[in-house]
């Protein structure tokens, strides 16, 4: 076999262990022979389904089980979404961390807060490096992104170079910093790309995404209009670009900044230490400091755009901020849209804040981090791949960018639409999905991580939407006869005060039961619990149509 | 005092029972002397803050209070946020429903599965009637919205002419029936017009909504691009108008049409009896029938169109529908957009669909029931009320109403918003809020009305949340030894099998409380269960940082 021929059937191994049905907790591994890189180790919020759960991480069992082949995390931005599931995994499998600069130190924050910094091994890339990871060398390539030093990686490999756009949008005109590397991402094209996995998440959207800097015109316009207000601006912890802006705005008003929301100052003395954010030395004061201040020299940056309801401006809302109280004379700027399934949190806040007589404005003050479909089509007419793995959305994100990358010219079977726990096979002539692995969410609920499970899950919500009720009583072993009890207590069921008949009735059924189930010797205690439970369920279903969990709590005794 | 002073000076009170403060739950009385009429009497959804209620009705305690004086209920259109309380408020408050033709069927209907229509009074109403109701007429005024004949009403009072707009919109191209009655709205603003009430809804919605029609030509143009696929077209159930341009664009490209969804199939059997679709007999196959034609000459219209779990689309969309397999050969377009809340219950449906290889379209394929800002701008022109109050929508919309009112010349001060239980005194020179009464929601879980409140829904949003554990145990009355037990249950804590560890340290630490708070002669029971509550909850937070509902089902005997 010529060397050529062999060339073309490395195979490498691509292993989604996240990412893909949801959005959030993005994780990528790359496998060779001996080698494994991860690209990004991120956390997913929980939603309305998942009751009680505090955040959401991937299952690393595959890699965990090769820990020894794993040469590190690659990280492609510092948002939660694709670094905040490290300080659980690095627990378990302690690989070195990669990123830029800004990535590393929100980074080293999250680890530092964990108490495993000094375990950790963090490299700070810069753009332009390749990072030898053994068989395959990580190639970090400048993007934008709603957050700075956001990267695509070119992970050359002995199938050819694969393209991860990370998130990403194209903007001509960012705030800070460079346009994305469009050059490179064309001279890795030119040369030949194997697979471009690309950021999904506004591949419905039409058009172009909008410039960061366009909001700093509409920051501009709302000081310029209203120069007798207090100004108060929520926007995403995160979003350092955007808190520029409002600095940037503030000074050339000559008003006092002050950050409000712990997440958002720790993201901020990061970004201003790194240089990351320019600001006047005097510009910048204390919460405690804003009051000596006339509310219109000031402006307030403060964490809560997505109505979370412990952030500053939730507290704002409900009067529950100890510093900051709303008033006619506030501005309030939500400079940010609603993440799918936070719209009605959002809109009771700005109702709140209405309510307190504030201005609120709401919209056409953000714009997207993410790429459009006309950044799609760009991003594909300079790589030009041989085959596509839309990532990064939700399946109809991804199978709409398959139909723009048909429409640029990719032929449909070149495209992939894969799954979590999916192994994609790659050569420079195929890829195929050819395995499937354990992967999937890890739910996190205080300090149990994946003791919450789907039995719990669902239990969690049979509880919140008919409540419990406890029937206890103590039998006597020998004879059956009812000790003590049997007594009702109820959760969530009805308001007990109001309702003793019934309470009264649905012990009348309890006692019925028991003197059926128990009145003989030898008393089968799991029997009369499950008469109990059946009994009960159909007097309640019949009486009042609901479903409590009903839970026998009922002892034997020998006397 | 002369006439003309006197005239100035009847008052009418204006009691908001409703809908202002959620959207739906619509409900308003107008009271003079011994004569109280109602606008609407609707229902509201309840969201994720309120865990297992079936609906949400008025408090009308007032009404009750006052029930020789209520004339009847004016019913605007036949929606579920205007008609879905009158089930329940009949039962108590037997007044006669007047109603446009399609409003009363609806209402019939709903009247007989609740097993009261025989004792109810029903009137319908034609547009251009008053009906005299006491001190007042009502008279019914024909506008747009997204069911058919949807009406404005002129309430002829002592105080002036006040205008209730309902839910409307203005098109100028309606589907079926006429153009809102702009003339009429215009001869009354000529005449005098005391106040305004008038949807929000849309208010900060800049331009004009778009007319029904224009839904056709989409409809049109996605069956002339599929003619080798099925269609299934989603949609609300009580939009007639819609499902008629389904059925007219299905004739033209001779397909027959299927409807499913007991709720639709109800609305349009209605709807189609008394004239509103247009139909030919030949069309309409029933959902059996479906499997004897191409799929290619067929068209399915479905409920489910916010992704409500048990509809007929989500049934589809999970593959649990007993006569739909959906494949690659089927086009679904969603005809809606989602309600605030059913975001990701929405997107979770199209994601399934397009799992299943369906084309799945639910962009620019619904235009909205509601008036936007140029829209809201033109009503105010030709009424131009004395006062304004704006309804229907949160409180930022009906702001946004109160800017809108002022730019087309309305003072500010004669703009009011008012809120649930708030009692407007309106005369021809003022309007103020001078009185407060019990109003608000009503929670219907099951077949119990108002007896799960505030408390019942603390109790069930902390169950969902950590769970519950019931701590079981028998004790002496005398010697406080522990007999039986302790015996610990839990439901949506932690994976029991694989947590016996905990449990067991659970255990262990409820027996040394027992021991501490029980090793003593006359023990008091609820002493010792406050103790097992206080001990065990500090150990959970330590160990877990958790919550559950702790729940001690001691109890004490004497041997």
């Amino acid at each position: 076999m010529g060397n050529k021929a062999k060339k073309t059937e490395e195979k490498v191994r691509v292993i989604f262990l996240g990412g893909l049905e949801q959005i959030g907790m993005n994780i990528t591994a790359f496998e060779y022979g001996d080698s494994i890189v991860v690209v990004d180790c991120g956390m997913a919020f929980p939603d309305e389904e998942t009751p009680g759960v505090d955040l959401v991480i991937p299952d690393v069992t595959y890699l965990l089980e090769r820990a020894d082949k794993v040469k590190g995390f690659f990280i492609t931005h510092g948002h939660e979404d694709h670094i905040g599931a490290l300080p659980y995994v690095l627990r378990e499998l302690n690989v070195p961390v990669y990123g830029t600069k800004l990535t590393i130190a929100l980074i080293r924050n999250k680890l530092d807060e964990a108490g495993i910094l000094d375990s950790s091994t963090l490299n700070t890339v810069s753009f332009g490096d390749t990072i030898k990871a053994g068989d395959f060398s990580i190639e970090y390539i400048k993007t934008n992104h709603s957050i700075q030093d956001a990267a695509a990686l070119a992970i050359h490999s002995p199938a050819g170079v694969m393209i991860h756009t990370g998130d990403f949008k194209v903007d001509y005109t960012p705030v800070f910093g460079d346009t994305i590397d469009l050059q490179r991402l064309a001279e890795l094209g030119r040369n030949g790309v194997t697979a471009l996995f690309c950021d999904s998440t506004n591949a419905i959207r039409s058009g172009f995404t909008m410039s960061e800097s366009t909001v700093g015109h509409t920051f501009d316009a709302i000081f310029g209009q209203n120069p007798d207000k207090r100004i108060i601006i929520a926007t995403f912890a995160s979003n350092v670009d955007r808190v520029q802006q409002v600095i940037t705005t503030a000074e050339k008003y000559d008003r006092k900044v002050c950050i409000d929301g712990r997440s958002m100052v720790n993201v901020i003395a990061t970004a201003a230490e790194l240089g990351y954010i320019q600001i006047e030395e005097r510009t910048l004061i204390d919460l405690s400091q804003i009051k000596n201040y006339p509310p219109e020299k000031t402006v307030l940056i403060a964490t809560g755009s997505q109505g979370e309801s412990m952030a500053a401006l939730s507290r704002m809302a409900n009067g529950q901020h100890k510093k900051i109280n709303i008033n006619a004379n506030d501005v309030i700027v939500l400079s940010s849209t609603p993440i799918p399934g936070n719209e009605k949190a959002v809109a009771k806040v700005i109702n709140e804040l209405c309510q307190k007589q504030a201005k609120v404005i709401y919209q056409d003050t953000h714009v997207s981090g993410h790429a459009c479909v006309e950044e799609i089509k760009l991003i594909y007419s300079l790589v030009q791949p041989k085959f596509s793995i839309p990532v990064h959305g939700e399946y109809r994100h991804r199978l709409e960018q398959r139909n723009i990358a048909e429409l640029v010219g990719m032929k449909n079977e070149n495209i992939v639409i894969a799954g979590t726990g999916d192994v994609l096979e790659i050569t420079r002539n195929e890829c195929v999905i050819a395995d499937h692995v354990q992967a999937g969410p890890v739910m996190v609920d205080g300090l149990g991580v994946g003791d919450v499970g789907n039995v719990v899950i669902k239990d969690r919500q049979n509880l919140a939407s008919d409540g419990v009720m406890v029937v206890s009583a103590c039998i006597d072993r020998e004879t059956g006869e009812v000790i003590s009890g049997p007594d009702i207590t109820s959760r969530g069921f009805v308001y007990v005060r109001e309702n003793e008949c019934l309470l009264e009735d649905i012990r009348n059924v309890v006692i019925d039961t028991l003197r059926e189930s128990c009145g003989k010797k030898k008393t089968n205690l799991s029997t009369v619990k499950s008469c109990v439970r059946e009994d009960l369920s159909d007097y309640l279903w019949r009486r009042l149509k609901r479903t409590p969990v009903i839970i026998p709590a009922i002892m034997d005794i020998d006397r």
